[in-house]
């Protein structure tokens, strides 16, 4: 039984709330259960050093969380005078998500960053990260289409994420922070709305998993990107 | 006529929803009209070691920006690896204000923490962060109350701020980024609800202010001041 | 009683040594009693980024305390790898005043950068290093249009400032350190020659202080901020 | 064909000098191919302050490239004044797959600090270092014993890494750095002698790949990690 | 000929000016020429770890140049975010040199901190450093036991140091900037009263020196050297 | 008698390992008996700021210790955030120490690194550095003059280096740590192959040297460095 009360193959409650903020050319707040991520992503008319006069664009992201996102409170990174390498890792995987996504030629020499906030977290919120981020992401590139900044369209498809794991033994989907911190093994998994993979990240600091185990929580992340991508393509067409 | 259609003595719609984020023992979101700013106060059982041994607690404050917060992105501090000078010296402003509501002897071994972010910023984030900040204060007094974490409440009054300024030759109060970028002197005031000073902080870069405006700009400070203590002890004997 | 037996409306002992360094464009020592501010003009013929060809001019301050300036050793700021909140605060509040004396298009593209080091500390120190900074600043001026490198006067006029206080209930100007260090009410005031503010910084972390002890105590820094533009006038004529 | 001419299942030449230093209690040369880490196990009687006093130790581990194992010389590190995120993702990556190898109570109020600092690289530093750092440890633990600072052996069983990917269209085993700068996917695999994974880390820039090819490149890493774990029970049986 | 006109074997006017500041336990400005460096003399009860429950002291020292102490401006230290390297080598040079005069067990657990900032440069402030450090040191001792923190004097004897140099092919001492930055060879030289040699630095970025250049040089210093012990022996008199 | 059996005028066992890696334009593993340093030489086609535009090269040096180098483990300097005080000073000395062999107009608008990584530490490290960076350095010049990167040798001749010392009572030659940590004096000296000097830095903490001890220093010296010259004559005459 998980600690929700949820079925193993059942995501949480599932929210996006466009436009969140006004200043952003695109911005999402993003909600997987209780986790909150507000996503915002940034067009800049200029691309780093190694593309300049390629032609080529650039997707970059960024992570933070508030200090007190979490049950006790965090330093605040910025006072720390670094980010963690807990952050480095997660931003990382974000920008290589979602550029996976992206036709960087079509969109000419503009860097998109994408910021990503937790405003509250309850497992799960580097998943809620790329998952919002695309939507955010997709959200500018709109805005950028509108202004005439770029011609066609440069997303190639869609990309969400999920974490599955083993709690008790079992298979489950999407991790809260209850079961995340119990988990014998914890997987962050990004796909496309191929059903290929674009990132696969799994972890046993307890109990090593077999490959009957992967297959499984393989499986019921294709289940959960599923859902996740039919939400994003439905708040994609409501908002304009 | 100020771009947004107010009166001089106007404030904008000003809103406390408390109980944002669920783990912090204080939290609400204040909004200044497009200005959000997202209050929390943590309490640790330990205090800075300039206090250890003293029987006395201690409240401090961290201030920061969500990188497009604002019109355009600024770079993340967290990255940059130093808060900059604006930050230090508005987190220094804070802390220093809230802690003159405060019977830090009544308060015993304690630190609270009021860390002030930014999601959306439209001008005036300090004051609408010293406004909220004293909430979130005053929440997490209550739950350490409950408790049984300190015997007497330790909150001697109410603290708030606002902003005023010259703006086309005439004070108006509480100023939005429309006004605040073109003000020819900005003040930012703190004051208790014994209608005393705690903190004036007037700066002309522009055109240099006779006494006589100063002192124009102190009573709208006021009256703008009683209507946010009015607000703030609705929402703190709303909430519970 | 003040501890020095000075009259509540008396100034300490003030001094400036102009051309006290040798390679600086403009360079003075300036002492409040004890306090002892070393003050230099540095002009460089470039400006920052955000000011790049726009035919305008820049002024920028620094501030600093040797480590032994002040009662007990106070860690090395070069040493800890980053300057403290109270050092970016002040230097900030220094560029700012002095900005509001200067036609920064007259100054054409060059930066001036006013460095205020504390040799010796006995309160005040802001203060002496605005009131000194600006005759710094006059000197380099004045070295500049000897040296052709601009055509006209970019100063519009005076800046000086004062600090005030209420001490024992009374108000008193320009608080030292046995002051300053009990006083309930601390504030620093930066006028022009004009009578006109151009920085009003009050704090009351104990005694919040009312609308008529603010009013003692800007006229107090007014009659204060007279005499000190009057020595600053003496010492420029006196030193070419 | 691969650029080196091996069949798609070979690894590199896999060699590992023990005692290749003389301070550590633990070192080792490993090299896979051209790759080559020097890996280190330090001991300290100490623990991080989460684990104090609770009668556990704990693995850590730090990564390094020398300025010039790549191509072209990289900046170093120490004088960025910041490890990348890279080398934190590295670091955290090579800890975990070792602690998975250990019985942390077993080890008593011990901290081992694995250093990998690679002399030349030519792909798959990670797994080198991972595989070349439990032999270190390994020799530590033996060092341990024989100084009577541990009782028991808290190894579990044994850990190794390789890499796999796709390397035109097929999947390979080992990859250098010819075949790593145009994988079109690259998996670093951890397991353990039970044939187990501890991490599973694919990566997709370019072509997401398929559940068929990650199965594919999940057999060809297992017969690798056989090999090593081979190669590491002889030079461990063979050194003392 | 030098460019001041002095004979090869003559120092620049040399001045202490004790008791310069007045919050330190030991404080002097000294004076080679135009060289002016502020050095004082701190004391703290504590030692470092290492030397902690030893029952020695400690003499550790800091060096700094303010910005505008030179012919162009040179960015703040503080500012930077970090202690160059030159500075690093000269306040290690400063702490060694004068921990050889020093009894460390007489000392007690006490450390003392000099240091050594450089109001206006012209050539050899490490020396002046080092030869003022002295003084404020053996000021500082004078203060301790005074206030019985001492017993005895840890004083074993005087140190001080000179800089010669080859200039136009001629051996020189106590080298100004003219001659410092045009100089074939730079030699910085401590020693101590029993006319031994504590430090020699050499350094040929141009010419490299022959061993009779080398002897010619240390006959240059030890007379300088002499000089300076006796000015510092007058001014310690002197001083009460 | 010497801790390792040596006579008073014996070098250790001294050899260069050139090609120790492949990606250098320069690269050799020297070790001086235990001591073992990699060195290697990069190529970048720019040189610093202030030489841009001047037809020059410049040579600079970078030195690192490996953490499990020493007898016990230091902490790594990329993960404190910066390099200390030794390590900046030795890097500072190593850069001098090699341009003084070099005809920097000779070398073109080109910078070379020389980076100097302990991989075991036995005393003597930056002699060690220097000695074998100026055979990196030999073997990057031929790579340039093959490459016709450059026309002409910009080596001017040879630069060695060694370290002398008292240890009890007698000057002794290359010291390794059991001497090195116990010696009353401590020189390290550069020489060229003309028999010049380059670099002298003798330091004595506990026992200050006398001119004559000096002296048996310095012939000392000159006959290990003869020794050291005609060694990188021969490997560099052997690799190509």
């Amino acid at each position: 039984m998980r600690p929700s009360g949820r079925n193993p193959d059942q995501l949480r409650e599932i929210t996006f709330t466009c436009g969140y903020t006004k200043h952003a050319e695109g911005s999402v707040l993003v909600e997987f259960g209780d986790t909150r991520v507000l996503c915002t992503a940034s067009v800049d008319r200029s691309v780093p050093r190694f593309l300049k006069g390629k032609g080529e664009g650039w997707i970059t992201a960024e992570y933070g969380m508030l200090p007190r996102s979490t049950h006790s409170r965090m330093g605040r990174e910025a006072s720390n005078g670094r980010q963690g390498g807990r952050t480095l890792e997660i931003q990382r995987l974000i920008g290589r998500s979602l550029r996976a996504a992206v036709d960087l030629k079509a969109l000419g020499e503009h860097t998109l960053t994408i910021d990503c906030d937790v405003l509250q977290a309850d497992g799960g919120t580097r998943t809620a990260a790329i998952t919002g981020g695309f939507v955010a992401l997709s959200l500018a590139v709109k805005t950028m289409m509108k202004r005439k900044q770029i011609k066609s369209n440069p997303l190639y498809g869609q990309v969400a994420s999920i974490s599955v794991g083993i709690f008790n033994g079992i298979p489950v989907l999407d991790l809260d922070y209850a079961e995340d911190s119990n988990a014998e093994t914890d997987m962050n998994v990004v796909m496309n709305d191929a059903g290929a993979f674009i990132e696969v990240q799994g972890t046993a600091e307890g109990h090593a998993f077999r490959k009957d185990e992967l297959d499984a929580m393989l499986i019921l992340a294709g289940g959960g990107i599923n859902q996740l991508m039919e939400k994003q393509r439905q708040v994609l067409e409501a908002y304009r």
